[in-house]
C-alpha cells in the first residue's frame, strides 16, 4: 500500500509524486488506461466484502452520531452503501472505460508555412484535488474520470466515510502499481482539513480543484485558493409559460422540473407565466403542484387567479432563493420581454426552459438567455452530463470559462500546440496564416 | 459622446450599462457587427489629424517626464504614433472585420431522445475589461476583437495616453451609437488606478480581465479578483539541440529565438545542449551569439568547451531567470531525459523547442513536455496569433484552463446548450446517450 494512505507525507510531496506519475500516465496508451478501469473495477467486485466491512464500521460510528444528533440522518443515507452499490461502483468505472479517448484528439491542423505543420492536441490537465462528502461512491468513479483523462488525482472525502474511502483508494494504488511501480502516485487519498488547507496552497503543483458540495463550499474553496476551481454556484432555474404555449406540455414540464428531484441544481425555482394564459394556466398548475405536496408562494396576480388561501405571498428574496425543495415561486408577466429581464435579474445563468409553439418567441427566448442551458419545451431537468450522452460527470459549471454546464471528461483535459518544422525561424517567415479554426 | 467618457458613472454603472449594450450586441448578425468594425476603420483614417494631435499633446507631456527622468524613453517610444501607425489600426481593424464570425458556430449536435435535440453553440462571454500600458493602437485592436465577438469592453490604458484613448474611444462610441443607441454602452473608457481596483470587484457583471503587460502585472490582478484573468506569467522558454540534431538547422534555430525579438516572452532564454555534439556545436553557437551581441551564461562544461572566457557562470537563479534581453544561459546535458527533466524543472509551460532528426527523440520530447507549444526544429518565436494564423491576439495564455498558449477571438466566447424538445420530462427519459462530442 502507498504510503500517501499511511499519512506520512506533507501534501506537497504527495502532489510531488502525483505530478511525476501524470507524467507516465500522459504518456500511456488508451489500452493502458482502459485496463487500469477494468482491472480495478474487477478487484472492487472481489473485493466487495472488505469494501461493505469497512463501510459497516463507517456507519456504526456514524449511526451514534446520527443518534444523539450530531450528523444529519441524510447524510448517513448516501453513506451507506449495500452489494448492489458496491455492483454499481464498478459498472460505472467499467462504463467510464468504455468511453471514447478524451486525450490525444488532434483539434485543428494548418500549415503556417512550406512544411511548418500546427496540431491542436488535446492532453491531461496533470493532477487535480478533489473534495468532496460521505458518498463513497466518489472514489471510484472520479478516480476513474482522472484516471482515464491521463490525470493523477488527490482525494478528500468525509471524514465518515473514512474507512470505506481507505479501501476504495487502496484498490486503485494497488492496481496502478502492479502496473507501473511508477504510477503509484497517481490516485490519494487526503485525510484533514488542513490537508485540504495545504493543498489549496499548491499552484504549481494541482492544476484543478474541484470540490463538490454546496453553492457555500464551492464559494469557499475558490476564495481560498489561486488554483483554478470547477464547480457550480446556485441553480436558480427558471420555466417561463408563453402564450403560446400547449399547456398540457407546460403542465408536464413544470411538474417534472420541480417534482422529479427537488434537491438537485437543475430543478426549478420559479414559474413564469404568461398574463394571456394566466386565468387558464395558473389555476391548474397550482391545484397540481399542491396535489404533489409542493408549496406555491405566488405574486399578486397569480395568487388572486389560484383563488386558493393557499398560496403564500412571495417576496423579493423568493425570486433569488434556490429552495432545493418541495417549494416553488410564481409569476405572472406582461411578456416574454418580461419572462427574459426576471431571469436575466435573478437567474443563476444555470438552466432556463421556455414552453411555447411560437418559433419567433421561442427564438428570442434562446437567444436572449445567458445561461449554461436554454429549453425550448423541455425540462430543466435535463442538464446533467449522463442525459447529455457524456456518459459521466465531473460537475455541472456555471462558470462561462474552460467549461460550461455539465462537465464530461473533456473538462479534465486541455490542450497543446505541437509545431513541426525543418529548421524554421521567425526572421525568415513569410506565413501563410491560413486560419486553424 | 457616452457619458462613460466623461467619467460622471461609477465602474458599476458603467458596467452595467455594458452589459445591456452586450445583450444586443449578441443578437446582432455577423455583417451588423462587421459593418461597425468597418465603420469604425473608416473613421480612423478621416480622423488621422485628430488623433495625431491628441498624441501630440500625449507626447508633450510624456517628453518633459522622459527629459525629468520620470519616464523611460521605451515608454515614450511605445507611445508615440504616426500617419502610418494610425493607417495601422485602421487595417487591423478591417483585419478583424474579415476574420470569421467565433460567435453562433455550432460545436456539436446530439439526439438525446426522439424529438430532443442537443446543441452546442458559441456565444460570446458578455463584458470584457482590458488593462494596458501606454500602446494606443490596443483601443482600436481590442475594441475590435470584443466587437467582433460579440462582447463589451471597458478599457483601461496608461494615463500617459489619455488624450489618445479618448479621440480613440470616442470614435468607436460615436460609430456604436450611429449604430444603435442601445449600444453606446459597449465600449467603456476607464480613467484611475480607483476605477480598475472598482472593476475588479464586479463579479457578476464582468465575465474576464484581460491584463496586458508584465507578469508582476498579471499576478497583482489575479490576486486582486475573483474574475477569471486571461494573462501569461513568465515566457522561459528553452532550445534543447539534440545528438541527433541538424546543426546548421540548430544554429539557425537557437539565433531566431533569442535575437529576434528578446523582449518577446516567446524568446528563447536557457539553450540546452547533448553533450555528444557539445564540443562541436558550444564553441561555434557561442561565438555567433557573442558576434549578436548576446551575452552567455554557461555551466561549467559549456564553458571548458566554448575556450573563451567571456561566458560567464550561470548560477541557479539563471536557470529560472527570463532575462528579457540579450542574454541567454547555456546548460550542456547528458540525454533528452536530463533536457526533458531541465525544462520540467524550470520551464513555464510556454513554449519548449527541440532540434533532432531523431523521429523517436523528437516524439519522446513532444509527448513529456507540458507546455502551451512543444516545436520540433522550429523556432519558439512562433508562439504568436498571428503567426499561428488567428489574425489578430489577444494575448499569450500560459493557463491550461479555457484557453492556452496564443489566444485569438475564441477565448473571448463561451458556449451554451441549446436543447430542442416538445414536451419532454425527465421521469420519461430513457435516452439514447450517444456521445455529444
Amino acid at each position: 500500500m502507498n504510503v500517501a494512505v499511511e499519512h506520512m507525507d506533507s501534501v506537497a510531496d504527495i502532489a510531488m509524486r502525483a505530478r511525476k506519475s501524470s507524467r507516465i500516465l500522459a504518456k500511456l496508451p488508451t489500452e493502458a488506461r482502459n485496463t487500469i478501469l477494468l482491472n480495478t473495477a474487477g478487484c472492487i467486485e472481489e473485493q466487495a466484502q472488505e469494501i461493505l466491512a469497512a463501510n459497516a464500521l463507517d456507519c456504526d460510528k456514524a449511526q451514534v452520531e446520527v443518534e444523539e444528533g450530531r450528523m444529519a440522518s441524510s447524510l448517513f443515507d448516501r453513506l451507506q452503501t449495500s452489494e448492489k452499490g458496491v455492483a454499481d461502483m464498478a459498472a460505472k468505472v467499467r462504463a467510464v472505460a468504455s468511453l471514447p479517448d478524451p486525450i490525444g484528439r488532434t483539434l485543428a491542423v494548418s500549415e503556417l508555412d512550406n512544411d511548418l505543420m500546427l496540431h491542436k492536441v488535446t492532453c491531461p490537465l496533470g493532477v487535480i484535488g478533489v473534495i468532496f462528502e460521505s458518498r463513497p461512491d466518489v472514489v471510484p468513479q472520479v478516480g476513474a474520470l482522472c484516471l482515464k483523462s491521463g490525470n493523477s488525482v488527490l482525494l478528500k472525502g468525509g471524514r465518515e466515510a473514512a474507512n470505506t474511502n481507505k479501501v476504495l483508494a487502496g484498490i486503485w494504488i494497488r492496481i496502478l502499481t502492479k502496473f507501473d511501480e511508477k504510477l503509484s502516485g497517481s490516485v490519494n487519498l487526503l485525510h484533514t482539513r488542513e490537508d485540504v488547507a495545504e493543498m489549496l496552497k499548491l499552484d504549481g503543483l494541482i492544476d484543478l480543484i474541484v470540490p463538490r458540495g454546496s453553492k457555500e463550499f464551492v464559494n469557499y474553496i475558490a476564495m481560498h485558493s489561486s488554483i483554478p476551481v470547477l464547480g457550480h454556484g446556485e441553480g436558480i432555474c427558471h420555466v417561463y409559460v408563453d402564450v403560446a404555449a400547449d399547456l398540457d406540455k407546460a403542465m408536464k414540464i413544470v411538474l417534472d422540473a420541480k417534482t422529479n428531484y427537488p434537491a438537485a441544481c437543475n430543478a426549478a425555482e420559479t414559474l413564469l407565466v404568461h398574463h394571456g394564459i394566466a386565468s387558464r394556466f395558473v389555476p391548474q398548475i397550482v391545484e397540481k403542484l399542491k396535489a404533489a405536496g409542493v408549496e406555491v408562494r405566488g405574486c399578486a396576480r397569480t395568487r388572486e387567479l389560484a383563488q386558493s388561501a393557499s398560496v403564500i405571498e412571495a417576496t423579493e428574496s423568493d425570486w433569488r432563493t434556490e429552495y432545493s425543495d418541495l417549494i416553488i415561486s410564481v409569476k405572472v408577466v406582461d411578456d416574454v420581454g418580461e419572462a427574459i429581464a426576471h431571469i436575466e435579474q435573478y437567474g443563476s445563468q444555470h438552466t432556463e426552459a421556455i414552453v411555447t409553439e411560437d418559433q419567433a418567441t421561442a427564438a428570442e427566448f434562446m437567444e436572449s438567455i445567458d445561461a449554461a442551458g436554454v429549453y425550448l419545451n423541455a425540462s430543466t431537468r435535463f442538464a446533467d452530463g449522463f442525459r447529455y450522452g457524456f456518459g459521466a460527470e465531473v460537475g455541472i459549471s456555471t462558470s462561462k470559462l474552460h467549461a460550461r454546464g455539465p462537465v464530461g471528461l473533456d473538462g479534465l483535459t486541455t490542450y497543446k500546440y505541437k509545431l513541426y518544422g525543418d529548421g524554421h525561424t521567425v526572421a525568415n517567415f513569410r506565413g501563410k496564416q491560413a486560419p486553424i479554426e
